[in-house]
């Protein structure tokens, strides 16, 4: 594999092993919670942790009859919800283990007796402590990973429903994902570069991708662009897109549109005719380019939002530092001060 | 009354009139299904007509223990849901009847033998033709009315289910709120001439609400500000807004924070407390200043996004277009032509 910019290849192979490791403690985690019941689920985290969520709940609403919703941790916390009681189960996700709104949930469900399954690097972190099933989450880079910890612990639950039959194929080619993920970012990288350099002074970016994918075009522009790179964004949803925004649209506007693989495509596709009549700055963003060993078809619209997190978050954000000279890891705002 | 900017008085009592006369049918659509029973209730629409929806699915958090869920037309239609069967109620809105998107949602559940409510201006619609039940929205002008005929249909389920005690209260209330309502757009004129003045060419502009608000950032920036504009928008909940969003803002960029009158309305204070540390334009839309009579304290919450509706895309939309000469009904795309 060639050099890429800002790639460190070893910790990722590392963090892949990792994670890995953690397959079957997800999966028991997912088993137990099946053995005993449960009547709904709650994914809960905040900003680019929901990005994940958000993909899960689209999927669910195509595979599965059980009621799963995703929350912001702050809303959940301040509002409450009726339907969270102690035959729910919540799934929650913080590396540091030290987020304060997941803590305070986690905590909150501890009192009540409602179960919580977290994800988080840190065993000891207040976070696991108010857990009831803790799965290590590892890895030194790649968001990928927060991905794949999710999908085992949720999809091994619908297949315990009877609803996902060929989990265990799934599961096998997730292991194999970051073999494949380190090729997609090595044919990701020229284009990445590309889109960087033509795009990196664009006074507003539109980023636009729908259903399972909409969670990467939320996370992008909000976690990555604006908060890392100061730039301005406005993320829409493909299928929304023709309600408001589209009259924005002109020659010169830098339109970004994700494209997934999934039932959902046509709406992408339709908003992609647009955007290509309509803007000379568009960029197509379709994992479809890319070949996956080891997994099937028929996931390959699951997974999608995986790939595009690792061509985005990955390669597309390291290019841009790269022009804007604004460096990825510098906050005015954001955990410098209390507010 | 005074004369306001593009008001027509007579026309908006009309209108209440008009739809005052339909809370006894959508009460009785309420106590129909109720009646039959049902498992969920699905609200779907486009664009502008869910942000009433997105309202409603905030209060179902915290007062039921249903499964309520909001869907893009477009998204339901092409992906399914595997919570919509024969046990589930779907209730649509669209005044001309002929959306494209919920005419086929409503096709596709007629031909599935689910029931469809719908709220429609046009008893020989498409739209009204597919539906089980239909609800006549023969208002003139005024999207609050929209909200109007779907609390009455939804808090009086609610109440049927023996979860919102006060209903009849509340629904009285409402029926006297266009009253209120005059009294808050006269109030609010003023200040809608006002910002418009000093934010009609600003570069961007920032909207932030949370939970039940966020219907109206999410509509007010995109169906308005960007579709009948074309003024440059990027909206985030108050929660979310710390994590990324915060990072642009600074001196001379124009944010406007809309309070709720609930729970959340700590997580906007958190939002508008750094707002007024870091920059100099920041406007607070706050529906707690406007006496409203005949609505007791404990409804308030409920009403606020109506009360910020009719201030925003009646009163400060009309002030927009009069210093920015872009007007409101100039589309270059929407509707134009197919896409």
């Amino acid at each position: 594999m060639k050099t890429l910019l800002k790639f460190n290849e070893e910790e990722y192979k590392e963090s892949a092993k990792a994670i890995r490791s953690a397959r079957k403690i997800a999966e028991e985690a997912a088993d137990k919670v099946c053995e005993e019941g449960f009547s709904n689920i709650f994914f809960t985290a905040v900003g680019g942790s929901l990005s994940p969520m958000m993909a899960i709940t689209e999927f669910a609403k195509e595979l599965t009859s059980l009621p799963i919703y995703v929350e912001q941790a702050a809303e959940l916390l301040t509002c409450g919800n009726q339907r969270l009681n102690k035959n729910s189960v919540v799934i929650t996700l913080s590396k540091s283990g030290d987020t304060k709104e997941s803590v305070a949930i986690a905590n909150y469900c501890k009192e009540q007796g409602i179960r919580v399954i977290c994800c988080t690097g840190n065993e000891n972190s207040p976070l696991a402590k108010a857990s009831t099933y803790q799965v290590p989450m590892k890895h030194k880079n790649g968001v990928e990973y927060e991905y794949m910890l999710l999908y085992w612990l949720f999809f091994r639950i619908l297949h315990n429903k009877g609803e996902f039959e060929n989990y265990e194929a799934f599961a096998d080619g997730l292991s194999k994902l970051p073999e494949n993920l380190m090729k997609v970012k090595e044919q990701f990288d020229p284009k990445a570069e590309k889109i960087a350099k033509e795009h990196f002074d664009a006074p507003i970016q539109y980023w636009i991708a729908g259903n399972e994918m909409w969670g990467e075009a939320y996370l992008f522009s909000m976690c990555i662009l604006e908060e890392m790179q100061w730039i301005k964004t406005k993320s829409v949803t493909s299928a929304e897109f023709f309600h408001g925004t589209l009259e924005l649209i002109e020659p010169g506007i830098s339109v970004f549109m994700i494209k997934g693989e999934g039932k959902g495509r046509v709406l992408d596709e339709r908003a992609q005719k647009f955007l290509e009549a309509h803007t000379d700055k568009l960029v197509v963003i379709d994992t479809a380019e890319y070949a996956l060993d080891d997994m099937s078809k028929e996931f390959r619209w699951i997974v999608a939002p995986l790939v595009c997190s690792t061509c985005l978050v990955d390669r597309l954000a390291a290019h841009l530092e790269s022009y804007t000279g604004h460096n990825l890891d510098y906050r005015r705002y954001y955990r410098q001060f209390e507010y």
